[in-house]
């Protein structure tokens, strides 16, 4: 029961295969290009991995987990969720789930269980070269079951994160799950490349202080992954712009109305939520 | 020429007074309330001090800090500039200047030499308990010399930011100088104060990770100074916030119309753009 497949050997992926073979699972790997493969068994972040996704290689595997983008997972399910071995177990690490997590439960029928989680970490850096166990270490993981999961599901991939050394482990529905991410990350990240594109402010770097560096940190962005994940988690995601946009309108009119009584509560306010997430 | 008095021995000034004591200066103190002025000397950050702003007291020095807020600052140099000696030089720590510089200089005429400038560092805690002279190390400082400034001004506000080891010494026009801190500072501070405020989070602080952190440090905010540093500057910083808000708002319009490549353009400028700001 120490075997496992991870498909994808990016950041994530490598990451994965790294942590689990430090802490003694016979780690196998696919990935589509065979340098990932030979990279990481050079490496010995795998034993043995294969660069096809065939019916001989994957249905050897009773645990499997995708580290692909979201809509490359739907497909690789789509096309290859036969292959899978009846009564295994696979999980993903997808970062929204209400849009992918019931379409891939409903493909795979009753023979494979999908229980989805999501790693809440990551890197600014991609590929299994920039594969480190360490992100894990003071990171979220998020399981999303359904009512299809099974307490042995919840079970492996609780085994998952806990083997990764994750600082948290919690239990979301897929709707919760989403409705936060939308919020705590997406969100985020589109006030940052909105912060970061509304100036031409190359000439200010010499000023520059810490404040404007930590609100655009993740402005450095991989436009393909993030875009995908925005457009897969559309509504929740518009819902916090708009309110957010809402919020920004609001101090925006007080300070045009030098309503002093108003910005000072809304500071207020401010100062006093954000005590919750002093670490 | 090596006395100086510090006016306000806030976190501000008490660490320009601990600086500056360090490194040789003989510093005194004026403050409203006598217990920073028992604290600064019984720390010996400063030599003497007085709670009370007479003329025999500040007549004596050649060079005068002032660390007040804007307002205040105005209000002194209204009631007490008279006092000041003649041929004086005196400088400032106040975050906006375009409303303060003209005003003061117009005010103290000939006899007194105004040279404004702007220590571009702080923390999130107040007085001079906090004092600490190593915020200055990593941070800039900014003078915004008018017509009326002379070489000597220059030279004083200079070395004052030289004595107190700050990173990089700039000078600026007061336009210049509220321009640039309406948005890397004051846009960024009401980004933080609208993160915070538009959503009730506090159920999510289990699964915050760095990104929403970084966002909402500086949410955690001095009401009064910041409402007087956002109202004096209040024109700069009103077109930063629409700008920025135009920004999100065409963000949120591509995600919503499904725009890949409008948002992943967005997202290319903003990766790019961000490389200038890697430190």
């Amino acid at each position: 029961m120490d075997k496992i497949l991870i498909v994808g050997l990016g950041l994530i992926g490598g990451s994965y295969a790294k942590g689990l073979t430090k802490m003694g699972y016979n780690v196998y790997g696919y990935n589509r290009n065979k340098d990932a493969i030979d990279y990481a068994k050079k490496n010995k972040i795998i034993i043995d991995g294969s660069s096809e996704f065939t019916e001989d290689f994957i249905g050897e595997f009773d645990r499997i987990i995708f580290s692909l983008y979201p809509k490359v997972f739907k497909e690789y399910i789509e096309k290859y969720g036969s292959f899978i071995k009846k009564g295994a177990i696979i999980s993903d690490v997808t970062g929204v789930k209400e849009s992918i997590v019931t379409d891939i439960q409903n493909i795979l029928g009753d023979s494979v269980e999908f229980i989805a989680a999501h790693p809440m970490a990551g890197k600014e850096v991609y590929g299994i070269e920039n594969a480190d166990e360490k992100i894990f270490e003071n990171a979220n993981y998020i399981i999303t079951p359904t009512k299809k999961n099974t307490d042995k599901g919840i079970a492996f991939a609780t085994e998952i994160g806990e083997a990764l050394n994750f600082r948290k482990i919690s239990l979301l529905t897929p709707k919760e799950h989403d409705e936060m991410i939308a919020f705590l990350s997406q969100l985020t990240h589109c006030i940052a490349v909105a912060l970061m594109t509304c100036k031409d402010s190359e000439d200010l770097v010499n000023y520059t202080g810490d404040s404007f560096r930590d609100l655009t940190r993740i402005a450095n962005i991989n436009e393909n992954m993030w875009t995908e994940l925005f457009l897969m988690n559309k509504s929740a995601l518009l819902k916090e712009m708009d309110s957010f946009i809402n919020c920004m309108s609001k101090l925006r009119d007080f300070i045009n109305n030098e309503d002093e009584e108003k910005i000072k509560n809304m500071m207020r306010l401010s100062t006093e939520r954000r005590k919750y997430f002093n670490k």
